[in-house]
Formats: structure tokens, sequence, C-alpha cells
């Protein structure tokens, strides 16, 4: 796979060079350090939204910063962890006094560098305490769900939490509420090519023509089922099903669905997955609140897409509705 | 090239449905027709503003209908123009009793159709006229440039068109400050891939690992240059260069720098592109007012980008910052 870069150890610098440059009206770069702070950040009395995670996965987390979004992110290195001394930085940047909770995905490399990253930033007389995103339904199994992988709800989890921190709630029923969200939110996907390293061009796994893989991680970890090409109704039944047991949802509840692009999925193919969602939910009497559609969450330019259902109530649906306006997410 | 489909002849039909599905709050759908209208439409005393073209380049021109953009959407198939029949419903669904104005791209099979639906329409009493985009500077030389296909400045034209209009601007003075707002946009774009039709499956073009090729049009029109795979910045360089002679764009010029991915190209990709961007019109005297980054106009899943650059006087300036709230394309 060919791409557009130039030196590959400069990318992750470039990349985020270009989206500071893109949006210098809302975000800005922490020394030559690879943290993105909304331009008013640290805000004073308001709680700090820290997020972060390895490159690779625009717009994921980076562009996920700023008004009624996250403070501040960590940015790593192409599929790999921020180190702790960048987290340390981007807590820092973020605590405007009434502390700091790390909102992140669940991986070994994220966990072990921000635990280091809070231990050190406790030291300072940071309050600090963290949040773990593990949606994702195929890499544990529910017993074990603490264990689970964080997807593809992280960014309406980020909306939550970024529009109640905004809201100058104070420290612990703003954890509780993102860890509300993290409760109700489940997700699972489906890949149809591998994706490629942009340092070596080199494909993370193979998958043959005609196949397709459920479960498989954003960086290429392995899937739960193998199959032949399903249409995309088959496709959206097998996930919701997994899903709706999951969690589980029932009759009567109230969801955000989210279908997430990949990489190079057509948003054609998005819309025709979206469609069944709302069919086959109205069937099981899950009503849907809102939609939200696209690339959320990437992995290069493998093709696939996941679902994502987060439950409402009240209280999620309010601090969901409220404006947003990060580069990468916004509502009017 | 695999798609997650159901029957090949439902594609526009059900990612039609699945678009209205998913923002029923801002759209909807005029019969069974594939027309979508915004949900107020049309509205008393504001010109309409209507859209359209082919399928398979979502988000175009579908999603930017809605509050400060486009009126009424009026989709054709995969790669072909929608009928007449569904410009004349579409000219209807937007006509508030001040006129409608047409805005798409000019390829040859849109603009026999939507000249007829005018005609129709105009028998039936309402007030219409057509605005044509015709940025991409490598399909005609400049000497007949309204010859040249219309690509990627066309989003940032309707928000700009669909802002105005939102004012109760009158008919003519709005139809002239659309002109204006094509007369000052250029676009070119590279393809480091072909895409694939998703009826059969089978690439456009070919076009051979380690090649890219300038100017190559949404369809796999043929391009203008095909080279060895350049780096970002080179290529940013390249496309530039002609784009800045085309206008000419000129020391002291602000413009908005929009950065289009035709498909599966990341965002990584883009924003190194951005990044040289700014450094390079910052060279050459040229301010960027304000940057757009994204999958704007694709070609199914094309590997690729574009640049436009879109000239900005005060006027301009005004309605390009003012809100606007589709699914597509939204300022807070």
């Amino acid at each position: 796979m060919k791409k557009l870069i130039n030196n590959p150890a400069d990318i992750v610098d470039e990349l985020i060079d270009g989206f500071v440059l893109a949006n210098k009206d809302k975000v800005r770069r922490i020394g030559s350090n690879t943290v993105v702070a909304r331009i008013d950040a640290p805000i004073k009395d308001k709680v700090g939204i820290v997020i972060g995670g390895g490159a690779g996965h625009e717009p994921l987390f980076l562009e996920y910063v700023g008004k009624g979004m996250a403070d501040v992110e960590a940015h790593g290195q192409i599929f790999a962890a921020p180190s702790s001394a960048i987290g340390l930085e981007a807590i820092k940047a973020a605590d405007g006094g009434k502390g700091v909770i790390l909102l992140y995905c669940n991986y070994a490399g994220d966990v072990m560098n921000f635990n280091l990253a809070q231990e050190m930033a406790r030291d300072e007389g940071i309050k600090v305490e963290t949040v773990l995103v593990h949606d994702d339904i195929s890499s544990a199994p529910r017993e074990n769900k603490e264990d689970r992988r964080g997807t593809t709800s992280t960014p309406v989890i980020i909306k939550i939490a970024g529009a109640a921190s905004e809201t100058k709630m104070e420290f612990e029923p703003l954890k509780s509420l993102i860890e509300k969200a993290v409760a109700n939110s489940r997700s699972l996907g489906v890949s149809l090519s591998a994706c490629t390293l942009p340092e070596t061009g080199l494909a993370t796994f193979t998958l043959e023509e005609g196949k397709m893989e459920f479960g498989m991680g954003l960086h290429g970890e392995a899937g739960i089922k193998k199959v032949d090409l399903m249409t995309a109704d088959e496709t959206a039944v097998t996930i919701l099903d997994l899903l709706i047991e999951d969690l589980p949802y029932r009759s009567g509840d109230e969801v955000i669905a989210l279908v997430n692009g990949y990489g190079s999925t057509t948003r054609m193919e998005m819309f025709i997955i979206m469609r069944k969602i709302h069919k086959y939910l109205a069937k099981k009497g899950i009503s849907i609140y809102a939609s939200e559609l696209g690339e959320f969450c990437t992995s290069q330019e493998m093709a696939g897409i996941s679902i994502s259902l987060i439950k409402l109530d009240d209280e999620l649906k309010k601090y969901y509705d409220m404006t947003a306006d990060s580069p990468g997410y916004k509502k009017v």
C-alpha cells in the first residue's frame, strides 16, 4: 500500500504539526511533544479530561480535543502508546486546579504508561483518576469484561465526559458519569481487509478475498470468527445479536447507534448498515435516540466497520445533547 | 474489492434510507425518490438551494443538506446523474416562492438532466437559475475554464451559498455571490489507486504499485501526468504550484485551504499534506484564513487526495463563518 508521507520517522510529528496548523483557533501543541491541548486549557475550576493513545487511528484521539470535548490529548507513535513523560505533560496541561480524569482505551501499553504518568502527577500534588473504555465484546468473555479492549464507543464517551466537565461538574460525580457511559457501551467490528503499517508498507495480517473476520482488533489482533463475505444486512444482524445479548440491551432501552468505518469503507456502505440497524432495533423494541456515522476510530486503510451501542438515561442524554466543537466532532 | 452491500440494484435506495433514518431530525426523503430535503423545506421567502449529482461520492452531495447549507439534494445512481424528473422534484421541494438556484458540478450528464429539470420547472412558473462548479484545473486549459469538471471546492461553495440564502438574500445578489465563490476556486487531485464500481466489484482503471497520477477524475477519467510515487511534501508543492499559477493566487490573498481524501487515504496523510500547504503558502505570502480537511467528495475507496484553494474577500468570509448544521458539514 502506497502512502503519502515523507520520512517515515517523522509521520507522527508532522501529522500533529499539520493538525495544529489546520486548527490553530482551537488547539495548540505543548512544546515539541506529541501533546495537543485545547487553546484555553487549563481551565480554572474545571476537571480536566485527558485522552490519548497510539497514533494511526485518526481522528482518535487527537481530533477530539476542543470545547465540550477533551482538554488535552497525548498522542503515541503508530500503534504504540504515548510514553509516561508525555502522559505527565498532558496531565499538567489539563489541570485547572480541580484535578484530571484520564479517559482512554484498555490496552496494556497505554495502561502501563498512563498509570506511571498518573503516579508522577499525584507526586506533584495533582488529583488524577482513570476511567478505561473496554467496550469490545470480542476481546474477553462477559465475566471478565474489565479485560476487554476499548474501541469505537470512545468518541461518544469523550463527548459526554467533555460536556459534563464543561458544566464544572465536581470530580466524583463526573467520574461516576463517565463510568456509567462506559458500562452502558458495547462494540463489535468486522474486517474485510488488512491495514498496513505506514513506516514499512507491510500488512499487519492477511485476509483472503471473499472472507471477513468478526472481532479483529484495531491493530490486527485475531478475531473470533472468520466467515465468507456476508451481505450488509446479515453483517449488521450478526453484530447486533451479539451486542444485544452482551449488555443486555432490552426492549424499551434508548441507545445511540454508532457505525464506524475503519478506513477504506465507504459512507455508502455505512449508511446501508445503519439502515439495517434502525430496522432491526425497532423490531427488538430498542429505540435509537441518535445515530452517529463516520470514521471515528480507524485502523489505517483497513476495510470494515464496527457498530457501537451506548445505552442512555436522562443524565447521559443531557450531556450528549450539548454543543461540542472539536476538529473531529461537532454538535451545533 | 469486497463491499458491505445487499442487492447491488438497491445500493442507492438503501443508502438514502439509512441516511434519512440516521438524520431524521434534520432531513426527510421526498416520496420514494432519491431526493432528500431539509426537514423544514421549502422555507418561505428564502431562495432555495438545490444540489445534486451521481451517487458513490458520499458525503457529496447528500450530506450537505441542512440549516445553513443546501435545501434539497437530487441523488443519482452510482456515478450517474439524477434524472430530470428527480431534478424537477428537487426544485419543487426547495421553492419557497423566491425561486431556486441549482448548484452542482460540471459533468455532461448532470448538465443535461438538470437543464431539462430547470426548463420544466420554469414552465410551472418557478424561477430557476444554475451555477456550475468547474474548479478542476486538470480537465481543460485556463482559456476554456468553463469546460472544466467540478470537484472538491464544492462543499465550501455550498456552505457559502447556504449561509447567504439563510439570511434571505435576494435572488440576483445570491447568484452573483455563488458565481464569485466558483470563480475564486481551483482544485487538483492525485490518485494512488483505482476505485471499484460497487455493483460489479471491478476497478475503473489500473494504476501500478509505486505510481501516482495527477488530475484523474472522480470516475477514473484520465489524468494529466503519471509519475513515480512522490513524498507528501513534493506532492503538495506540485499541486500548489499548478493551482497558484492558474487563478492566479497572489501574495496578500486570503484563502481557504482544503485537503480532500478520495476514500482510503488516512487522515494522517491528509494532515501531513496540510502541514506542507501551510508552510508553502506562507512562503508565497498567501494567508490561510481557514483549513478544511476530510473526506468531502470521495470516489469509493480510491486512494489519493485533492487540494482546493478558495480565495476569500470580506463578503465570502462573512458567509463562510456562519453556523452550519448539515449531517456532512457542521460549523459551531
